[in-house]
């Protein structure tokens, strides 16, 4: 497998915990990793190979106009690695228009694919992960790319989780099929078409809503990068306001903290489950090569997880898989 | 104040839960009560008064059609009494649809406002609450509904929370103002101008992210009926999955439970708050009278929330804040 290339100025604690996460990676996962980065990153780098770049796209840029015009940019250069047969996948956790636009623009799409969706697995708290797709590469969305997004969640889903026929739903406001506004009602009319996820492995069953995002009812859940974005940061942000409650709660007596105590081995894997580092980030699906895009905070587990899930996509064959997916 | 229609065949647990809370909010608040039901409702209904309606609108049936056939229905007939001045306001915890429909085709729209929508009070696990609108009533809008939802929304919050100069945000996919879909652009465009929310007394703060909602960021949160929709469900389906396994994890040994036990005086107020139960239920905005729609799920406490909402948007004179408030 050819080295996996990591951008080592992305992310709100790099280079540091970038590094820091390649380096645990290379020695824990035993996988080859090219860092691409700006000099100053090469005496954190030790032996790890690093590709100069001499540029960096800031967290908050215009993606399209940053990757048109800085060329030798960290984000630009990583894509052209995987482009060139450098690298065999890129990670980052910069600025996620930038990293997207990047790697459509050098990679290009797998052929017949006509938008490229972000994938985000959310942890189920009950076990498990649904797929949300298109979780923001796409704020305004044709019937036919929803039809596309359920096709390479399906085939994402098979590979990276290993279910057998992913259940594909379709987010909507009501369970019925006429539920929703015109793109969700022409979308349904696709998805529900003979055949239309057989290439895929998938099933569709319908339309789901909000609260079915975090239950084992969908695997997989389609929708507008506009819609999917609100979706899963609201979702974030619910959580997080609760656990940070749930934390005061427990810290505001001697009692409480004793009694939080006893409960930590209980709720320790769940605290784990929901937390970003763990879930290794979101994959962008229909790019002509593996793209993961990790959260903005990721530290060094994180960084593992990322690598540990481009690893299994390129040795899973995951670009072939998709392209034989919307093959129709 | 003239007596507040209640939908005694409407939700879950009709009707005998929503005879008893409207039993109890009759004793507990002093508030006259109607009721709105089917034959059967009498013996349940002690001494309390009852409209005759021969039809019930089902939970999953069409609204339009609904409300347009079933003349005699129990939503219909109440929406019939507080457009006749025989009743305040009107609560039904039955079909959202119909009930939106018969308020909308019987009470008639406040003058000037385009479209009614739906305002959903998030709890906010710090404290206070979130006003999200539309929250399911338009599944497609147009950038001047927006405008109106942000007046209407900033009025609702001065009426039922007393803020002064409620902050009022655009929900989108980042904060910059260019962000979102076309919608959100223009809708941007509109909150942003010198004026706005003048006569509403609120302040355009711009763009928030799905994450901002169960913050005291923000106080209204403005959107089309389909994303709020999916937000909204998403944050309750979070909820619900988290508090499960949280409860699992609680009951997981004797241990667990003890240690459980000595935290439940900290986190009652929190689960507290979470509960659909004392919410009081969602407000319709702009249909010229008071109208509630309550959780399908609501027992006797959700009814008498309910009910005292209703009854402070009587005598805080909402519909008429409202009208003033759009008006440009």
């Amino acid at each position: 497998m050819l080295p996996i290339a990591i951008d080592a100025n992305g992310g709100d604690r790099s280079p540091a915990a970038i590094v820091g996460g390649a380096l645990r990676a290379r020695d824990e996962l035993g996988v080859e990793i090219v860092l691409v980065g700006t000099p100053d990153v090469a005496p954190l780098a030790g032996d790890l190979p690093l590709i100069e770049a001499s540029e960096v796209i800031a967290m908050d840029a215009d993606p399209g106009q940053s990757v048109r015009r800085m060329k030798d940019s960290t984000l630009v250069r990583a894509a052209e690695a995987v482009r060139d047969g450098r690298a065999s996948a890129m990670i980052s956790a910069g600025n996620t228009g930038a990293t997207m636009a990047s790697a459509l623009l050098r990679m290009g799409r797998i052929s017949g694919v006509k938008r490229p969706a972000i994938a985000t697995p959310l942890p189920v708290p009950s076990g498990g992960h649904t797929v949300l797709l298109d979780a923001g590469a796409n704020a305004e969305c044709q019937p036919d790319w929803l039809l596309q997004f359920a096709q390479m969640g399906a085939a994402f889903a098979r590979a990276r989780y290993g279910i057998d026929e992913p259940r594909v739903g379709l987010l909507s406001i009501g369970e019925e099929p006429g539920k929703g506004d015109a793109l969700r009602k022409d979308a349904y009319g696709l998805l529900a078409a003979a055949g239309a996820l057989d290439a895929a492995g998938g099933r569709f069953i319908g339309n789901v809503e909000g609260r079915d995002l975090l239950t084992d009812d969908v695997d997989v859940v389609v929708t507008d990068g506009f819609t999917g974005n609100v979706a899963l940061k609201s979702l974030e942000g619910g959580m997080k306001a609760l656990v940070s409650r749930l934390l005061e709660a427990f810290g505001a007596s001697d009692e409480a903290r004793a009694a939080a105590d006893v409960l930590m081995p209980e709720l320790l894997p769940l605290y784990s489950s929901l937390d970003p580092e763990n879930t290794g980030g979101a994959m962008l699906l229909g790019v002509d090569g593996v793209c993961i895009i990790s959260h903005g905070s990721s530290g060094e587990t994180a960084v593992v997880n990322a690598v540990r899930v481009a690893r299994d996509m390129v040795e899973g064959g995951m670009v072939d898989a998709l392209a034989a997916a919307i093959a129709t």
